[in-house]
């Protein structure tokens, strides 16, 4: 019987693949690099080698796999597979679902990363049983997906769900979308590097975020964000009170619109952070938001991690083979 | 045969009621006044009474009516049918439902009144066919409903669509709401209002509106308003720049959110002014919202202008009482 699916986690240096069985289990795994400088073709064939590596450790018969669920990054078609568009790939217009069925000769099915995490936590994670649910994933920058009545919302032009463009300060510091004020500016990571580096660089003050990061203050990782906040540095806390404050607009214009059940948070700075992080967004969010709005509203953690990728790819090829 | 429903529009100071047919014909109406300063009950008599007048009106017979919707005030709770809390009609807990299916002996469905005007544009208006739709009401305040997979969208605590209340600009002017940088606090006609008294009452500023108004700044009509644009009046001009630039501004987050197939503006200032105001809309739109997200979604003017209160509550009864 199939009723196991794989699950791939596709990222821009490497690929993760399992094969996970209906109630989530992961029977193995593979993980492999990406390579994105080497031509699609190459890419893709390194995907196809991942997904049989997986299942030749998970130890179950490949006739016992029903679909393959690939997180790409994106904007991409999820309906016919079709990336269209991805910068750290250097992608533009690849038929990843076609060229992957081609070589694995089994039904895959495609959606893009932050849609699949917040996928994978309404299946397996903080969002199961709720119906409807937003994912906001802080890293670099600021991703999102909704789920609407249990399923993946994806609305008209197939970009539903980008929450890091939400305008939350019209006026604000420039996004790389091109506008400015985004919530990606505000209150991602790399807006917070930009922070730093003002700080630190312009107006000379003392961070123990230059020696955490031998003074490159280029890219800061969400490890350092955490150690610099236990050892309360006060340039640290200070950027984090801003961070925390504009995601808490974002959210109160979320739960003031749409009005979800559920929020999850996730992504490498809310993963780095202890709950404090979590209950000044909730308060933030609580100053925004209208008298009551918040009350059927549930602010939570991701619970997956690093697994979010494939547990959300295992439950996209399950839901959409399903409904075939 | 029961063919025929009742729509209600239920506003602070009249009460419109029409019999209306399957295909969206008004077969008879009524107005009364609400006379909000009388008791709750005498004023639901009141909307009873409508509702006879409509009927007698209209020459169908009684028994052909298969429901009651009520567009109201809010916030409400769409299920029960009771009024939670309506400042303008001084209304706390006010049963609406139980109270009219007892005077009135037939099924009533209450929602408020933004939902109602949405689910009409839907229904018999601008939105016909369309499966996922944003309706944002410019007037006094902003309000607004959402639309799914055909279906009001009432959320976690019943309060979805408060698109006035997306914050735009952090830190911005006071809202009414009690926090500041809403939509409704920058582009709200009473947002103009409080922009003009600036203008002409702190900075000496000359603008038509003063003569049109007599004055008195408090409260400007959206007759007033195309009046002065018509007029080119400076001032006005100016006001409306910044105003046309908010809204695409929320429009723009709503799209890169929600990403639905139509936003549909209506409400006493988009109906008073002309098809420049919603074109300089769509341009500021087209400004926030990420590329492409906008190719599939259609930035409409409604259609139904004073009627879309009885029209949508008409639509609410039928959909209600068809899904019993």
């Amino acid at each position: 019987m199939r009723t196991n699916v794989v699950g791939v986690d596709m990222g821009g240096t490497k690929i993760l693949s399992a094969v996970i069985d209906a109630k989530g289990n992961i029977l193995g795994t593979a993980k492999v690099p990406t390579k994105a400088d080497e031509a699609p073709s190459v890419v893709i064939d390194r995907i196809a080698d991942a997904i049989q590596k997986a299942i030749g450790k998970s130890g179950v018969n490949e006739a016992s796999i029903e679909a393959i669920g690939i997180g790409a990054p994106g904007p991409l078609d999820p309906a016919t597979g079709v990336v269209i568009f991805a910068p750290n790939l250097g992608w533009r217009d690849i038929r990843l679902k076609d060229e992957l069925e081609t070589r694995v000769g089994i039904p895959t099915f495609v959606d893009n990363d932050v849609n699949v995490g917040t996928l994978g936590e309404h299946v397996f994670g903080a969002g199961q049983g709720v119906q409807n649910v937003v994912g906001i994933f802080v890293g670099t920058g600021i991703g999102g997906g909704i789920i609407l009545q249990g399923e993946l919302f994806h609305g008209a032009s197939k970009t539903a769900g980008e929450i890091g463009h939400i305008i939350v300060k019209a006026g604000g510091p420039k996004c790389g979308c091109g506008t400015r004020g985004c919530l990606e500016a505000l209150a991602s990571r790399t807006a917070m590097a930009k922070q730093f580096q003002k700080a630190i660089k312009k107006k000379k003050q003392k961070s123990i975020v230059t020696e955490l990061t031998n003074g490159d203050l280029r890219t800061i990782r969400s490890g350092v964000l955490a150690k610099a906040i236990r050892a309360n540095d006060k340039l640290t806390l200070k950027i984090f009170k801003k961070v925390t404050k504009y995601l808490g607009v974002g959210i109160g214009s979320i739960v003031n619109f749409l009005n979800p059940e559920m929020i999850i948070l996730g992504g490498g700075v809310v993963e780095a952070l202890d709950d404090t992080f979590l209950d000044n967004i909730r308060a933030a969010a609580k100053k925004y938001a209208l008298p009551n709005t918040l009350d059927g509203v549930q602010i939570v953690r991701a619970e997956l991690g690093d697994n979010s990728g494939i547990l959300g790819a295992a439950a996209l090829a399950r839901q959409r083979s399903e409904a075939r």
